[in-house]
């Protein structure tokens, strides 16, 4: 099968060494879906954008060598320094059980419309907290984030297009584990025949989504922090969500039983990923589970 | 021809800003190249790196959430932020063009030895500048500098295999245009059946030299801020070098006609390519001579 996994923060680390740690846990238990299908990894960058994005913030405030560094050039180092923890973790345990697979990570850039109404009303909240003062001087849109002072806000625009989606295909046809989409992939947006970086964050979910079914992966299987999505959630009746259509997963995100910005992305995707591909699985579970999950035994798994 | 085009640091740019255009500079240059042959595109990192590994050091010193970034993967946040603005500005000028090309970002890695002599003398001085007394208490190499105060050095081992070969090859078989070892790459080396990150600085005239070789290109092309290399430099007898032999260049190597950690390293990878290589040919120019430096017609060239 051609599957897309779509790694969580919990996948990852929010300092260097933590997330040598995690990559090499992530890298053990998805090796052995990675052994036998086609896979395209893609992960999310929050905390570690943020960590650059922090660092290139509080440096130029004590060194006028440090520049301010762009919100997308910031992203493009988070697939850098992402993709090179994954993609060693990854060859490091293929060595280890004597596997010749080649694993390789993609710069990837993804193309979002200008007049994207996110563009309106930026949402996610990223580097250093500022006093009222200076959100007040700032350049960028600030908003303040409950009492712990003002942070600037960047929109979440929808992913239009993988831009380096015909390598990503042949290295995958060609039989690579291919690392792509980090942090949603960079944001650009196309005016008079040119591509323009844009500062913003794109859903790695929805990016996923996007990729998966463009490249028509068999499967789009989401790593997050629990085993199931879960419905009534928080409540006596709280239930784990097992085999379900996508009639079903539709009907449960219109009760609202999923939380924006946490499980909700994930299961739009998830319809999303099979609207546009019939005969498509998607799946949400850990990592722990995530080589029984594209088995169908646990997990939250979508089909038509 | 495959052609391994080799960019120097004033192909770049210290700010962002300043890259962005450099990077458009370099593309409308080479594009004459790229429309005609099969180029894999090489690079620097040594004021991004460097920009990179500042803004975490002084980042630190205000704000306990931005933590220590081992150098390796400062390097590898280089690759993401230069291969970024080198792939899109490349892009940019295909499409003014309306030229069917592709062009891709490939986060490499490069094997070196642990016992490579050079960690035994570390010479790269990077980061920011520190005290004597709080040089004394780091746990890194640190070696004065110029009355600056003191920099922390660290080793420039030889590349030995570029780690990310087979899709490099395999993507420009497929008309890809490449961006590859970026910044020399970054360093790791093998123990125990597995790869570890070490803190280095690959001279990427060396690593482009080894991929140049190991690709079997038809041509390495170093592009630098002059139009030829010179012998009897700064001399009143100081003259271009152009069309030579491997035999002649050696010569005027071992006659230190060439300044280390400038001209020097890139006599020798030419020098390393033809010797692999016997077809090849190697170039040393400026950007704006590139096109007709491939066609023999100015440049530094040198040929069995």
């Amino acid at each position: 099968m051609k599957i897309v996994i779509a790694l969580g923060g919990n996948a990852l680390g929010s300092t260097p060494g933590e997330q040598i740690k995690n990559a090499k846990i992530t890298a053990k238990n998805i090796l052995p879906i990675i052994k036998e299908h086609n896979c395209i990894i893609t992960h999310g960058n929050g905390p570690q954008v943020g960590l650059i994005n922090l660092a290139f913030d509080e440096g130029k405030k004590v060194n006028d060598k440090v520049y301010e560094m762009p919100f997308a050039e910031c992203g493009a180092m988070s697939e850098g320094y992402i993709g090179f923890h994954l993609v060693n973790a990854i060859k490091n345990e293929l060595k280890i059980e004597g596997i010749k697979k080649d694993v390789i990570s993609v710069l990837t850039n993804v193309l979002v419309d200008k007049n994207d109404e996110a563009f309106d009303n930026p949402t996610k909240p990223i580097g250093s907290f500022y006093t009222e003062e200076e959100a007040k001087k700032s350049p960028f849109v600030m908003k303040e984030d409950a009492n712990r002072g003002y942070r600037r806000v960047v929109a979440s625009p929808k992913p239009l297009k993988i831009i380096e989606e015909d390598a990503i295909i042949k290295l995958s046809d060609n039989g690579f584990i291919v690392v792509a989409c980090g942090g949603g992939g960079i944001p650009i947006y196309e005016e008079n025949n040119k591509y323009i970086p844009v500062d913003a964050v794109i859903d790695k979910d929805y990016a996923s989504s996007k990729l998966a079914s463009d490249i028509k992966a068999d499967m789009l299987l989401i790593l997050t922090a629990v085993k199931n999505a879960k419905i009534n959630f928080g409540k006596t009746d709280e239930k784990d969500l097992g085999i379900i259509t996508k009639e079903e997963a539709k009907n449960y995100l219109a009760n609202n039983e999923f939380k924006a910005g946490s499980m909700k992305p994930k299961i739009v995707s998830l319809i999303d990923f099979i609207e546009q591909n019939e005969k498509g699985t998607g799946i949400i579970t850990d990592i722990f589970n995530a080589y029984d999950a594209i088995n169908l035994k646990c997990g939250t798994i979508i089909k038509n």
